[in-house]
């Protein structure tokens, strides 16, 4: 039985030029003072946004995004369409309940008579969408998966509101978060020049904890309802996402029976430019070079595990082992894989 | 290897008591005359339904129906919430985009520390979801998973609409759908007096396809938009679904190397009564005795499938052998399974 999945290729799509905090500064309302307690408390300087700030107008679906970083996952690979055997899409922002979102991806990418799941997933959805996809890999008879991760949050970016009179709470959330895309490309078997995917797990770790974050969509019914339509609890997120990481690098590490200063790469949660800074400061891996991206592309919900797997995947020689952490907060996730340069 | 997933118990949970045409049809406003049509030419008789039609309150969510439905599948199988290592839910309606409502149905059944995952997806959910549990089981390390299916679509029942005025093609669907949520408990092996999994897949066949039904949400920005929140193609729906079950049945016949008078049992698509029936009608399964429930429940999306599961594993002794199918028409998915008493 093969135990091996490879990483033949990560790609990604994100909307736009990228924003920086004066332009959105100037879109909020805000004035120079907001611009720099960003820059040194969030520490995130630019995102990409499917919304076109001046206008309102959505201009990117997730399909659109999907589709493009798909098809360059897919190049990047050298692997045509109908060599895809399975269809693994994360998300917590599809473009409609039905179809789900995939299965258009699939039909624009020309990929057909394969399994195609969508995971309706927070932060996590990225390694979930791994996960799932290197089991099934591993179950038998499909040898090659496109899997993708990503969000549009535009349809939750109220810019007819006044934002100046927003709760501190609500407003970061403009900052934190970005529009995007990824995409990798498995295939069974350890492939030369490729990268293994040595293990990879998610767990739900929420029993009793309430959400850390909630997202809601508003059906014809309850259109009208003023339950508020996304919440965080920022100081939960804080409290347990860098413990959280830690175990899931023991985790890791354990499984592997890898020493800690073996780790060329960490791959770290991707909650904003500062919070990943604490994270990695606190973890002990004497060697390993970290993979960010956070900084320029803001949070990236389920797309972001697969634009820091693009960067790490160009540096990633033969017998390097990177390490990577995502952690979910709506009901507490903890999420890792490892990689290993073939 | 071992390649065999046991069925140990299947279980549902239904909102609220049968409505029949009759109480529909009034309150509706509809005439006895619509009454009889609904009987002759859709032949669904009742249906559960999460919102109370006199006040329009929505009275039970996913997350409850779930919640019952997980908890019975549990106990029917004697499986202690520590001993789930899976848990898999298939649902087009989640409760919100985030939390996905699987880990707070986990959280209530007491499982925690394990994956678990929510496939966005239409009527094939609930195979999707026996598919993604039964690879995962099978590609190592977890012997224990508990697989959830179902739906509410109450936020989409507009009672305060004059129905009266609703084309055919829109009232059509409260005739046809009902809400409810349906779970079974898998296991690695054969267990004696349960049902082996012989096989089951999912198969997207929508290239080029125009989707068949749509369910949109909407958000803070876009809540006033004026899309239709839920369309379907029922002449697509009607000419395709019986050639692609079919074509389900052929291939899983073909998989295991059963003849077609050798299956015992059928469970059939579930659209409405009389779909159903044109269905069967023409598969050629000389000795298979129908297992369906639609007539009395509804269309109950991703839920279905679990219901009639539980009839079935009441019904099927030793050597046994049963087919099952299901046809998504939101991008078109076809789907089955097989099944075989131990």
């Amino acid at each position: 039985m093969t135990t091996t999945v490879s990483l033949l290729a990560a790609a990604s799509a994100l909307p736009g030029p990228a924003v920086d905090n004066a332009a959105l500064g100037r879109r909020l309302g805000m004035d120079a003072l907001w611009e720099q307690w960003v820059e040194a408390f969030i520490g995130t300087r630019t995102r990409h946004l499917a919304v076109d700030l001046d206008s309102g107008e959505i201009r990117h679906t997730l399909l659109e995004l999907a589709h493009q970083a798909g098809g360059r996952a897919l190049a990047a690979a050298g692997v045509p369409a109908d060599e895809v055997d399975l269809v693994v899409l994360g998300t917590a922002t599809p473009d409609r309940l039905m179809p789900a979102t995939v299965n258009l991806v699939a039909d624009r990418l020309g990929i057909d008579g394969v399994p195609s799941y969508q995971l309706q997933s927070g932060c996590s959805g990225a390694v979930q969408a791994l996960t799932v996809a290197h089991g099934l890999l591993l179950s038998g008879g499909l040898r090659t998966a496109l899997v993708l991760g990503g969000d549009v949050v535009a349809r939750f970016y109220d810019l007819s509101a006044d934002l100046r009179k927003l709760p501190p709470a609500e407003l970061v959330n403009y900052v934190l978060f970005g529009d995007g895309v990824g995409a990798a490309v498995l295939r069974v078997g350890e492939v030369p020049g490729a990268a293994a995917l040595r293990t990879v797990f998610t767990r739900l770790v929420g029993l009793g904890r309430a959400p850390g974050a909630t997202l809601e969509w508003f059906g014809p019914v309850d259109r009208d309802s003023d339950r508020p339509a996304a919440t965080e609890d920022y100081k939960a997120i804080e409290q347990h996402v860098p413990v959280l990481t830690e175990e899931v690098v023991a985790e890791l590490l354990e499984r592997l029976h890898w020493a800690a200063d073996e780790v060329d790469y960490v791959l770290p949660p991707q909650l904003s430019g500062r919070m990943t800074r604490l994270i990695v400061d606190r973890l002990k891996l004497p060697r390993a070079a970290e993979v960010s991206c956070v900084a320029d592309t803001g949070n990236n919900g389920n797309g972001i595990v697969f634009l820091q797997l693009e960067r790490a995947l160009a540096r990633l020689r033969r017998g390097d082992r990177a390490l990577g952490v995502s952690i979910e907060s709506s009901k507490w996730i903890k999420s890792g894989f490892a990689l290993e340069g073939l």
